[in-house]
């Protein structure tokens, strides 16, 4: 085995999409050049960031001390990863000069041995390397490398891509299984999917064999971060409340072979396994592959939200139990979401499986997205599935939970997460092999692949329809394979694959997952698709305690939810009908304008005014209205819920 | 108005029932020898008590440090008191030996100017009075008070009582409406109860005048904590993670006359609420009657669980906000639901309404007596409503809501005050005013109230069935009101009330809950009560987001719940058949023999291994057994749910 499939760069593709293309312009018109000015301290009335400022002083460049959280540096390794994609999608030369400038600070910064960091660089120059467990080094350096991969990869400018090599070097000088170096690994992984990054700009092996090391190394000793403690003999501030001993909660408890259950705060463990992923297809070790595979099977089929969210516990932002997936107390942190998409998109690198792009295709439409407010001021780290004013962010429990979005966070991960996301979508909808091209997403684009170019245009996610226009760039016969939704049925009389307007028996093309239609193609040949946009009843396994007697509604790949602002107060009081009559429609005003809406009458149950009676509540007609769950609390406070009782 | 009866005291009852004799019993012999041992640090393996050392410390009889709780001083004192009420029921003379001796060292603690609290003497006898907000020396006073009450009252021994009075005056000294004295507040109430006891057994109207103080007192300066903080100029210690300063938290946010929401700290709230009741009905205060009853109305309305629990909010222990009453995060302390039968004994002294007697009858015979395992030895302070192995106890949000019972406590006041509440059971029974004997609740005993001896046969809870047999002291007419619980119809065709085996027609006896059956009454008149005991489905208020869908199955005053031991796993998937079909048998083996059990087919959802699934889930017919809700937990840990899905 192996990567079955070669990479598309985000800068093959150029999304041009009624739905993302908006989405993309917010993040470059909006959320780029606002969080370049929180990097800066120019935003008043938002928590201090003072990102930039550690870099000038680490540089030598300004006075002062260092300020912010322990991994503030990350903050702007991921904002130029963001800047790097945005470039080719709006190139924007002012911009990219200010990155630049940013990156010659940096690289000022750099210490004459490679070290990078400016916390320890500033403050505690005689602790560096001490505190894998707390101190976020590599964690850091991981993000410094990302950004440093897609600056080289979209600019062709190197200077980052020096600074992280030296800064990789000084690392692997210092880590490994030699006598002579430490055995350490990463509190928070990271740095492991950098080098993977490092190692597939540069194509030097030994940064792949250090992503291997810091792999494969954790878990050997469980006590390793206990005995790291006793080793250093300082304490480091105690930022967290829970037990940081916890191996568990860092994924080391166990070697990455062992590992049979995703346990742990949810963002390393994604972020380990993306890694793992990306070392199995690019050794093809089959062993990693199915160390990978177990972990998705019970992430996909024990511990995530219907809406792609994972974690189910709030402390440690945490997976919970199997089956424990508590709806307003959930944790479901946009980052998780957006690590799940790097996990899938290296699994679908090696095995061409829809189940693996289905997935993407969940995250990208609920719980990522979710986590910024439609006009890409505001952000949820939380998503939970249930809001209730009042107790949502308020009291015991729910205090994580918010019911609106807040401005900026202290500790800034997600909304620069999301910017690369949302920047780099291209890259999420192809692969590309020998024989074959692989479309994974239906999102309208003009892709410049080996084997052609194609043009897709679609409706989707509102419309169950896709036209590839195909302009070859060999004579010979390639496949083009398109990834077809789980949730539709390619036998189905209301499906359709036509080539060139020539039906095609969909069904029949079908495997794992993807329409294979191989021939050889003709400049204008064109593929369309379409399938029906059913809005679907959806049912939690009977383990799920929280979901027990609900149903959630999707249509497509959206998950919906029911707010009190279109369906007034107690939604626990309202009830999906057994026989489902939604009708679904386009909204034309407002800011959810563009969505698809379902109207749909239901019940309200209603009941006197004791709190228990033996009167059983009364029905009473309702007309219900739902909305994209990603949409959410954009319309002020009110009630939410994605799980319904059903009549 | 005022009190409309006059108080029972405990020792003119003999309780003889089937339910409740065993109980008292297990308390007499095991809980209370247990508990005693515990005060004397003679329990190898349970938390150390240390409190009667305490008091040898501060007597000098004894060289050592104060060890334990600020509050361990109550912890004797709740014994102590518990032992007067059991000496009622079972004369035990080495017993009251026992506790003359430990209130002969509480005799020789106290100092020369009344002060009595070990804490204090033995610790920082420079700081006592000075943190009423978290040192609970005025929490310790009041419960010293109730013991010396209880044991004057039952045995006419009043050396505890001297001890209090001479507590009280110094109390009285310090604290006050004067200019010279200070205007405190206790931070825990209960002292207001412990002075309302002391006044009726001294009839001295100094103790009630500084109960009414401390009562009215609270809240004319909401900042009086935090201006005590501030005085005296030290820390004390943080025993508590919530803030302190929140002023609702101890109820001291607005005059008791102001307050129109029960908030904070639930078992502070119901002991405050308890003596407001009591100096109400003592003064015939209208005035706090109405408050009272403002307060009482926002519980049982809006935040009492179907059980009698109360305390939605884990955090401060506390009242959630109005509906908001989640059953897997309950607290339901054990204690709350005991000082609402407090609360509701007064308010039943000024009214004679029979839903006063009716939720006193839901607490005894659900969320009080689930505190305590079935053979006395292990209790629960937090009594949820639904619980879950792996998740209750274990994980964030959940830790407090134990799956079983553990041994002993440090902070050891549930025990204690479940001794005391069913040793004074007789004083709940009756109450008597110049022209009637009011029965409230129907517990078989011997009863010599001043009227009549009247005896009580009765199978209740169990069965709907009660013989009263009257042994008149006069023979004027007078009247015998005998509460028929809220469940029963009185106009109901198989509900019968005979007097002398003549038929009444009961709907027309019937006023506020009380049937009145006035009459010149002989030896050996008999009344005989039955009515049917029907399985009830009560539904939850629409309001109430955690039940929504749900029913909950009660028997008489008795709530069921389903344990997963009967009914094997995933009690989620289960459902109640809209007809309920529940036949009611007695258990006649283990541990819950003699309980009346409820059998029915019932439904059980079984879906397929996927997480989720458009397939609807298939119903299957399951034989559900349902046990009585207080009998939770006593066979291993399984699922439990009070709250369950209706078909």
């Amino acid at each position: 085995m192996g990567k079955a499939v070669r990479e598309v760069r985000e800068n093959q593709v150029r999304i041009a999409d009624a739905f993302w293309s908006p989405m993309q312009e917010k993040v470059i018109d909006v959320v780029i050049p606002f969080q370049e000015k929180v990097l800066n301290d120019e935003v008043p009335g938002v928590e201090k960031s003072h990102a930039i400022e550690n870099f000038r002083i680490a540089a030598g460049l300004s006075q002062g001390e260092f300020y912010g959280m322990v991994f503030q540096d990350s903050d702007v390794a991921k904002w130029l990863e963001g800047v790097a994609y945005s470039l080719v999608i709006k190139p924007d030369s002012e911009l990219e000069t200010r990155a630049d400038k940013i990156i010659e600070i940096i690289e000022k910064a750099q210490q004459a041995d490679g070290y990078l960091d400016t916390y320890f660089i500033i403050k505690e120059p005689e602790h560096r390397w001490q505190n894998l467990h707390e101190c976020h080094e590599l964690y850091c350096a991981g993000h410094m490398m990302e950004a440093a991969a897609a600056f080289y990869s979209v600019t062709g400018k190197d200077k980052l891509l020096h600074v992280v090599e030296r800064l990789a070097d000084h690392i692997i000088g210092r880590f490994g299984p030699e006598d002579d170096k430490e055995q350490g690994i990463p509190g928070h992984q990271e740095v492991e999917i950098g080098l993977m990054k490092l190692y597939h700009v540069t194509g030097k092996e030994k940064y792949k064999d250090m992503a291997r090391y810091f792999l494969e190394e954790r878990g050997k000793n469980p006590n390793y971060f206990y005995e790291e403690k006793i080793k250093r003999g300082w304490q480091h501030w105690g930022q967290y409340s829970i037990d940081r001993l916890d191996v568990r909660y860092s994924q080391a408890h166990q070697t990455i072979y062992e590992q049979k259950e995703a346990v742990g705060h949810a963002v390393r463990a994604l972020y380990m396994y993306t890694a793992m992923a990306d070392l199995a297809g690019t050794d093809g070790d089959e062993r990693l592959y199915r160390a990978c595979r177990t972990l998705w099977d019970n992430i996909v089929n024990q511990k995530m939200y219907i809406t792609g969210g994972i974690g189910g516990n709030p402390e440690g932002e945490a997976f919970a139990g199997n089956y424990e997936l508590p709806n307003d107390m959930a944790y479901a942190e946009t980052c998780a979401s957006i690590a799940m998409v790097f996990f899938a998109h290296h699994m679908l690198e090696i095995e061409m499986d829809g189940a693996y792009a289905d997935i993407i295709e969940k995250e990208l439409y609920n719980s990522t997205i979710s986590g910024m407010q439609l006009d890409g001021k505001r952000y949820f780290y939380v998503n939970p599935l249930e809001s209730e004013p009042g107790v949502s962010g308020e009291i015991f429990g729910y205090r994580h939970a918010l019911s609106e979005r807040p401005g900026w966070y202290a500790c800034a991960c997600c909304p620069p997460n999301l910017i690369r996301l949302i920047t780099s979508l291209g890259k999420y909808c192809w692969s590309e092999s020998d024989s074959a091209v692989y479309s994974h997403l239906m999102i309208g684009q003009k892709a410049e692949l080996e084997k052609a170019d194609i043009t897709i245009r679609t409706g989707y996610p509102w419309k169950g329809e896709a036209e590839y226009l195909v302009e070859p760039k060999t004579d010979e016969e390639f496949t083009i394979a398109i990834h077809i939704p789980y949730y539709v049925d390619p036998a189905g009389k209301e499906t359709s694959l036509t080539v060139n307007g020539e039906q095609m028996e969909l069904h029949r093309l079908m495997k794992n997952g993807y329409a294979y239609i191989t021939r050889k193609w003709n400049t204008g040949d064109t593929v369309v698709i379409h399938f029906p946009m059913n809005v679907r009843k959806v049912y939690a396994n009977q383990h799920v305690r929280e979901d027990a007697g609900c149903v959630a509604l999707m249509r497509g790949p959206v998950v919906y939810c029911f707010e009190g602002v279109d369906n007034g107060e107690l939604l626990q009081s309202l009830r999906i009908p057994k026989e489902l009559n939604a009708i679904a429609h386009t909204c034309e005003k407002g800011i959810l304008k563009g969505n698809v809406l379902l109207r749909m009458e239901g019940i309200r149950m209603v009941s006197g005014m004791e709190l228990y009676s033996e009167n059983p509540p009364v029905k009473e007609k309702a007309a219900l209205t739902a909305i994209p769950y990603y949409a959410w609390a954009n319309r002020g406070e009110s009630q939410m819920r994605v799980w319904m009782l059903e009549e």
